[in-house]
């Protein structure tokens, strides 16, 4: 199978988790983009993250902090990658950061809900509309008729918790309004799907796993594991793949 | 096929549209409830609602306004239900209210999905919990050992469109926002369904098919068939149904 192969990624909460992991990985291929760039909401303090954009200041670029519920700064965010970027568009944009609120159904208020859903659905409809004129140019320059990752494409990660008929770990931890949020980041993966497919712009809904961040408890696999297997398989999307929900093995997850 | 018999029932949004319509149905109905329950966000110049309010004095309660997703409203709306109850619970809980901007998908902003999501989402969590005490009341009250809306329930009125497999009319309209919302709100029901089963409340999230009101663009269907089906639907449900997603026919949609 061949390798991920693209120009241009912007990952979202790059500072830690799977977002620092993603970065890594994407600093380590044999063949490493000619442009990562990494946004998070709070660039000060996050020393990993520093220390790879210094030691790799040709590749990786901290587009400044970006809050992903917050329009102005995405929109500011959107207007440095274009400058960096010059001619050139934007391959892959990996909407990553998120949050959860690990509450029982009867202690959710509706601030949480709110801001759940701000992160982790409205923040991913926000960097699509922001990033589509790049995410555009990115297909027309492109030579492959079909849709790829390598091409330009939308990647949304989701979660198992936001399948509404697996419905995994209902015992183990409710979190309704991160459910709740998955799902609707789910539909807005569809829709992105139905939307951009004209643009040739492939978008997927993607569970990374149950994978030791700060985000999971004790969970079973490390985020070097999780992002390799995520990365293989971005390789391997087309268009049939447009507007799926899969795992970070590449099995399909029912709604 | 027995009708639907229920002691008390509320229904939000209920000065026009479906929810009006379901008012009149129990009003109608040979054996009407002792007390129905309607609830909407400005009472005054509800002239059909005020009218039947007076003409039923008896039976129908306007218990003031009720901002589905304002818990200040709900938690006023929930102590004024219980004074007119008594010692008696509430059976039925119809979430009816809903909104929907009608936009393409890059027009969307932060602002359609934070007031569809709290309207059609988190006014649905906030009204099972603020109503959760006299639902389990009614419960506690019934004799029958199973789940059904006589005993029972929350209904949230969701929609064909909140439905990911199915994805309904994309290309008549887009409704991103509403798309999203209403995918929370399956998931809510299911996550409903799970957490009060043991207090004995049927949970369902019910599509009312494509009906003549405000919300729709010259759909098929009139209010008084989607609200007779959907009662005749309700009257059928048990605790093999709590969690499922339902139209008014009676069919299961997938997610
Ligand atoms: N770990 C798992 O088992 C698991 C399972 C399923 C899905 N996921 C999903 O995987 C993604 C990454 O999670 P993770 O496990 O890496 O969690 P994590 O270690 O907690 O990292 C979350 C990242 O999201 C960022 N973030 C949160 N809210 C934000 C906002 N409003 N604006 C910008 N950035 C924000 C955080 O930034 P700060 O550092 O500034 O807070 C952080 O960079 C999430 O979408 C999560 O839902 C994880
Ligand atoms: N009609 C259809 O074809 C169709 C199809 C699928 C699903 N549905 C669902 O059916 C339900 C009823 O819709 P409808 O067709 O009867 O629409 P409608 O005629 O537009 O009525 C909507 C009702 O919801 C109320 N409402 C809206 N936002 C509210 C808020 N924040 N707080 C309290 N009340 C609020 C409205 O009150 P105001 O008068 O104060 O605005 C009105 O009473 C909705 O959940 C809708 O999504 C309808």
């Amino acid at each position: 199978m061949a390798e991920l192969s693209v120009r241009s990624v912007l990952v979202t909460g790059a500072n830690r988790g799977l977002g620092l992991g993603f970065v890594q990985h994407f600093l380590r291929m044999p063949k490493p983009p000619q442009w990562i760039f990494a946004t998070c909401r709070d660039p000060k303090g996050q020393r990993e993250l520093q220390n790879l954009a210094s030691k790799h200041s040709n590749l990786l670029q901290c587009v400044g902090s970006a809050e992903v519920a917050n329009p102005g700064s995405i929109k500011a965010a959107a207007a440095k990658v274009r400058e960096h970027l010059g001619h050139s568009g934007l391959n892959l944009l990996i909407n990553n950061a998120g949050m959860v609120k690990s509450k029982m159904l009867d202690a959710e208020t509706l601030e949480d809900m709110t801001e759940t859903y701000n992160t982790n659905t409205a923040g991913p409809l926000l960097m699509g509309q922001a990033f589509l004129p790049l995410l555009k140019k990115a297909a027309q320059e492109s030579p492959d008729s079909g849709l790829s990752c390598s091409k330009a494409a939308i990647i949304n990660i989701s979660s198992i918790a936001g399948s509404i008929s697996s419905f995994f770990g209902w015992e183990m931890i409710q979190a309704t309004s991160y459910r709740c949020s998955k799902a609707a980041l789910n539909m807005l993966s569809k829709c992105q799907s139905l939307a951009y497919k004209e643009h040739g712009i492939l978008c997927v809904a993607l569970h990374p796993g149950w994978v030791q961040t700060d985000l999971g408890a004790a969970p079973p696999t490390t985020v070097d594991d999780s992002v390799q297997g995520m990365l293989k398989v971005l390789s391997t999307l087309s268009e049939k793949e447009t507007g799926a929900f899969l795992d970070w093995e590449g099995n399909v997850i029912p709604w």
